[in-house]
């Protein structure tokens, strides 16, 4: 018995055939055209998941249920995508309309809560009961498993850990409060604040790893800069890392998650950047009298979105 | 069949007896002594129990259990209390010690997380599956019930609300970080808020109400003058409500509970405070798609520390 996984995203609909242990079988994608009716993107779902099961040789009864991992605000009783800005969709009935094609139970969560629990299953926090994953990537998409499942609070919009504020008063964020987490830690913060640095010492070594175009500048960018030995770069990582300590830091105090999972651009850094995390971290831990949480980076990359879409359905 | 419920304070020790709807039927207390050894403590704390049974004309075959509420760090599950700095307790033994008198199960629990289950049970948050609860004192405690349930991380030292940064690099908070929630949002802080307010502008109506010494400033000052119409102490309220509303929403958007509970001085204020902070919320939502948190005034008063003891070993 299989679950199947489908990963909704604004360019492509990603879907595959995962056991019970988080290992795809099989998968695929097409491309999801966000401009169409949602009807026509849930018949393309549904086509997908057909083609995979033919290939595969298994039919529905060989399936446990679908899970849908995508983009927005769900209202996962009822199966319904309340809103999601990146598919243009406003109260879509995600599990009545795939329901049509199959006689199987449909899950449906945000895709950022189905990677945590990707994660917890078959990932970095892989054995643990509570774990947090923060993904540093355009904003910071965060997902929040207790009791090896996925929390959201009591209407399913929970875990926007992006939108915590850490800078009282601080930079506008689009979600309408000011200095939130993601405006001070997410990859676009440190490449805007690596242009800024930049921008105030031409001399740096960030102009040769850019060469010296600003607009060339990424989240490697400082990190490359400062193993070259710069002072503007390592000083650019160094207060990049503090406010990300600032922010993991509000988790654990809230949370204490036993792994706090980090994926995205910035997490591609390992070691290089979970060291000095882990240390401007400690300096603000209250008590040291009790295990720590530990910081790891994400394993299960691009596999994350339908592991974790296929993984809503499994029972503990 | 009942449940014994026990709060040791630095102060006193309180003990009840506990229906399963949370209701107390008896309840006594005697001095903590905490200079004491702590066995000495715990003999008092068995003999105060003794004490209620007796009284009540039951006997242990009418207990569940015993549970204790405690400042500190708890292990849950050995029952030992790690660090209590009020108790001056390093590893004491709680759940043996008090096995020593009684053949029953024994529960601990930080105080702060006994105090929001027992809203959770038969407070402001009753009949909801998640909410949690801030105390404005001194500091900021708070507790959060998930599933009826408390959550304190993987090692029970999680659910510290008031030492989640808000402020980046702000005002040093005793916990070793800057900027801490507490330092801004506690009745402390707004005692603080309100002395500068007055040391700047000694004409404000602040001065009527503290007879003009500032050291008789407390918590409803502020309030209080702006009810006189002072524009001064008015600012100062505004501006109190604003950080608190900026820690209310980091909880919201990280765990969006059904209710956050307001309690401790600050709480007392009720609807005149709850009003405008349910305003300043709103304008920090990232969403208005979904129900939001509601924000209600504790109900407990004094009982929620036996209460919320007690409840430690009820199942759900």
């Amino acid at each position: 018995m299989y679950y199947i996984g489908i990963d909704l995203g604004g360019m492509s609909i990603k879907a595959g055939i995962v056991d019970e242990n988080g290992s795809i079988l099989s998968h695929g994608k097409v491309p999801t055209g966000r401009e169409r009716h949602h009807s026509l993107i849930l018949e393309d779902m549904a086509k997908l998941c057909r083609q995979l099961l033919n290939d595969a040789g298994l039919t529905e009864t060989d399936i446990y249920s679908i899970g849908v991992g995508s983009p927005g605000i769900p209202d996962k009783k009822r199966g319904v995508l309340i809103r999601s800005n990146n598919l243009n969709f406003i109260n879509v009935p995600i599990k009545d309309e795939l329901q049509k094609y199959f006689n199987l139970d449909v899950y449906l969560d945000n895709d950022a809560n189905a990677a945590a629990l990707a994660e917890s299953i078959a990932g970095a926090s892989m054995n643990t009961d509570h774990s947090v994953l923060i993904t540093l990537g355009t904003g910071i998409g965060g997902g929040v498993i207790i009791d090896k499942r996925i929390y959201s609070g009591f209407n399913d919009a929970g875990s926007e850990l992006g939108h915590m504020c850490i800078v009282y008063g601080g930079i506008q964020c689009s979600c309408g409060r000011k200095g939130c987490f993601e405006k001070y830690a997410s990859a676009s913060a440190l490449i805007e604040q690596t242009k800024e640095a930049f921008a105030a010492d031409p001399d740096s070594a960030i102009g040769s790893v850019c060469n010296y175009d600003a607009e060339k500048i990424d989240a490697r960018t400082a990190f490359l800069a400062r193993d070259m030995g710069d002072k503007t770069a390592a000083k650019v990582v160094d207060q990049y890392v503090e406010y990300l300590a600032e922010g993991c830091m509000n988790i654990v105090n809230m949370l204490f998650p036993e792994v706090i999972v980090i994926g995205g651009g910035v997490g591609n850094e390992g070691e290089n950047l979970f060291e000095p995390l882990r240390i401007a971290m400690r300096k603000r831990a209250y008590t040291l009298d009790v295990p720590e949480t530990k910081i790891r980076g994400a394993k299960m990359e691009n596999r994350a979105g339908i592991v974790g879409a296929a993984m809503l359905g499994r029972k503990i």
